[in-house]
């Protein structure tokens, strides 16, 4: 039984880890939206000081599992896909694999600083005026960067292969569909547009909605509905900000 | 023989991987920066552009080994470190090193901000403003959240470990003592100042700058001055924030 500790209230980046264990049917308890003795935040912020353990991890989320605690979200999808066949075992492989994670959190963390892109300590509304021009940069020049980047991969595969990595799932394509998910409940008209652009990643998106734990999942209160608390909010001001300079 | 492809002009995220290089005493080229055929930022692009492999990185470094291209810092350092013993050799040793990377990557990514708080493609003199509130609040609350976490580590140690796993150096230490040198070099002040708080990270700092290869790289010309291109910037008047709110 595995644990994930993560504030219980967001997707955020434990969503990325929830995808993975959904996936793999991997039983685990997601301690902090428990109640009772050793659960809720109080037992999150309880590793987060270092009190429980030699290797506290920096932030949320962070897996337990038996004596092991492993954080950084990259780096628990590699854990698990290890362990449940998420990934492949060839080292080039693991490596192409985890490659594709680390640019997905690169945009995660821009994602994120369209609407904190000052301190992520005060509130959006003291940082709203650069949030615009984040927000704009990011969707003209960055998104389809990296948009770009992921379509092109899926675009050269042979006919067949429906994921990143080629005819198997990864966790690299769970987070992928989580990117999709986020940045449509965030800017839905430019990712509206971008639907026609970027074929191949919308059509994985859909290809993995449908698979049955995904799509169970997807039904269930385990999964947290997208909030402006979380790392994809839709702030529409940020979206419309063609007459922003 | 390692062929490295990184921006030929300054330290940036290459550097972390140079260090890596340089302390296992591995051969390298660092392609980029050579002139003829093959070699220059032109090859760079050439991998970049996706036209000499199916796996193309997003953006450098990458390392190429063999018939193997690597991308993004950590999964290079994650890769060299399993390759020259830089990291220890159980899963958990393993998982915790590429942890505390992963945590030093997100560091150098706010580092980076602190110049560039709204886009990367626009000049520092076009977003000279937001960087001063951006680098005060990194100042005041981001750089000790990260120190303070890497000097409990440190301190937490029996005495005779030196490095963060304990007796054994590992890409991580290395990692750690370019943020050292680059926030050294970026905000010498408040890095005096913060000489006396974090003792056990300045210790490390020195202790590596002290072992054979790496003092004898970074008296090298293949060590790369600090400058205002790289991440680690020196612009004083983000370090004097103290009278902007």
């Amino acid at each position: 039984m595995y644990e994930l500790y993560y504030w219980p209230t967001i997707q955020g980046r434990g969503e990325f880890v929830r995808l993975a264990l959904e996936e793999a049917a991997a039983p685990y308890r997601d301690v902090a939206r428990e109640s009772g003795r050793g659960a809720g935040v109080a037992s999150l912020l309880h590793f987060l000081q270092g009190r429980a353990t030699e290797q506290p991890p920096f932030a949320p989320p962070f897996l337990r599992a038996g004596r092991l605690i492993v954080g950084q979200t990259a780096n628990i999808l590699q854990f698990l896909g290890s362990r449940h066949a998420l990934a492949p075992n060839s080292e080039s492989g693991r490596l192409w694999t985890h490659e594709l994670q680390l640019t997905i959190a690169d945009l995660v963390a821009e994602v994120h600083d369209t609407h904190h892109p000052i301190a992520v300590s005060q509130y959006y509304e003291d940082q709203k005026k650069e949030a615009r021009r984040k927000a704009a940069d990011f969707l003209k020049n960055r998104m389809p960067k990296y948009l770009g980047y992921f379509e092109k991969i899926l675009g050269s595969k042979r006919s067949g292969d429906r994921y990143l990595l080629g005819a198997k799932l990864t966790y690299a394509d769970l987070s992928l569909f989580q990117i999709v998910a986020g940045l449509t409940y965030a800017f839905p008209n430019t990712m509206e547009r971008a639907a026609r652009k970027y074929r191949h990643i919308f059509a994985l998106h859909a290809r993995i909605q449908q698979r049955p734990r995904i799509a169970a999942y997807l039904k269930s209160p385990r999964r947290i509905p997208f909030n402006e608390d979380g790392i994809f909010r839709h702030y529409p001001e940020l979206e419309n900000t063609s007459r922003v300079k």
